[in-house]
């Protein structure tokens, strides 16, 4: 029986060895997609820049996105006039991105600027608590494991954003008295807000833009590479929606056949990353 | 504005032809990986033999997984010795993939056997009902969109499986009477059953194991990608039961951490992917 321990052991190593050479083989992936992906997303930056409105009908029409954007924030949105974002191809910085957005004047209310936010990929060190009670009979293979496992996690720095005149009770730098229930209120209001977004760094969690993260991954992975995608689609629901009205009349509407389309978005997703 | 119309439309013209590029760059992106990880995932399937339970226990742990299983087939997932998967790394055949499972014998009712599918993506035609109601004042560049939009597709052939002998009354092959109600709901349920899936074609939709090309891209994508750390976070959370029974009587059990442990699957994924 410990002969077998000892070979069992032996190969909770290797295999972890094994995982390292994944991860490895991901990045160099990465850095690949990357470098390959680069130039033609220039060019379709040029393009985009050319079509009326791209922008603001990509980030209307995608649902998930409008899960983080509070309603009075849109009109602040379809002032976007151009996003951009750039992923670092270093193989030390795979995963690390910068994310630009232009925005439009609204006049007497926001300036047009053009702000970036950049994210890094960190290494997790795992926290006090939790090594803390960490188990010292746990068995030396799970031990090897958790070594490699060190999670990451996505951070960023405070960005220079100029907000809306219309937000001035919201905006943080200009709340003086932050410890009124009033204050605190307005204060959370604006960190919650798209521009308390701007503000996100990832290290102070529960007192920051909720999910901050997330709708970053959200620009990066999902919307900035599936922009045109998400452009198609929107302009065929404006279609549809178009020959509905001419049509429904006689037939009334297959529901069946709307459902399919909705369905669309994610398959493709699965299909084209 | 005649003007104006014409470079909007050249513009459509020229991101047509940029997606092309991105499409392509994918394909070449997935040809590097599957190329890059194929010595990686040998080595790994070797060392995986050495582990005892390790594909019941990363199949056991996928919450997903158990969505696509009958609480009866659970029996012959435990069984499944071995899972390996090979992807096509021809550029024409990217997406296509071919899933081997080695099952071990249960006595007086399962044959040991080793059973491969193969998966197609397939460029899917448009059907004639949609293409019919295509309207005819559509704009130029959205036809250009749609050329180079056709959807795909996974489809599969029928693999020879040797069904249990617990299943004689639902296995298909052995309902002679397949248009009696009792008849039908038998084949039904075989359909239904794990065995089902591997007569999936994908070109019988309602007539199938449901969702089976969902099924097939849980393992391609998710499974066996990430059956290490499927495998690890099982005993994780082994280990994590064990030292509850032993804590809960003076501390009671921390439910905000275990919700952190949860999420922890969905992040990785980001990450590595």
């Amino acid at each position: 029986m410990d002969e077998e321990n000892k070979e069992i052991s032996e190969t909770f190593l290797e295999l972890a060895k094994n995982e390292l050479k994944i991860e490895s083989i991901d990045k160099e992936v990465e850095q690949y997609k990357i470098r390959k992906m680069e130039s033609v997303y220039n060019e379709r930056d040029t393009l985009i820049e050319k079509i009326p409105s791209f922008w603001k009908i990509v980030l209307s029409q995608h649902l998930d996105f409008a899960n983080y954007i509070r309603a009075s924030d849109f009109k602040y949105i379809d002032a976007i006039d151009k996003i951009t974002v750039k992923y670092a191809s270093d193989i030390e910085k795979i995963g690390s991105f910068s994310i630009t957005f232009h925005f439009n004047e609204i006049k007497d209310d926001f300036p047009a600027q053009i702000i970036s936010k950049n994210f890094k990929l960190m290494k997790n060190v795992p926290d006090q608590k939790k090594s803390g009670q960490d188990n010292e009979e746990e068995n030396t293979e799970e031990t090897k494991f958790d070594e490699i496992e060190l999670e990451e996690k996505l951070t960023s720095e405070i960005s220079d954003v100029q907000w809306p005149k219309e937000y001035n009770s919201i905006n943080p730098d200009l709340i003086k008295d932050k410890k009124s229930p009033e204050g605190k209120k307005s204060y959370r209001q604006g960190m919650k807000s798209f521009f308390g977004w701007f503000r996100w760094t990832g290290l102070k969690p529960g007192k920051e833009f909720p999910h901050g993260d997330s709708l970053a991954t959200l620009l990066s992975e999902d919307l900035y590479p599936y922009c045109v995608k998400y452009y198609t689609e929107a302009q065929r629901d404006f279609a549809d929606e178009d020959s509905y009205s001419d049509d429904t009349s006689e037939e009334g509407i297959d529901l069946s056949e709307e459902e399919q389309d909705n369905e669309e978005p994610a398959k493709k997703k699965i299909h084209t990353s």
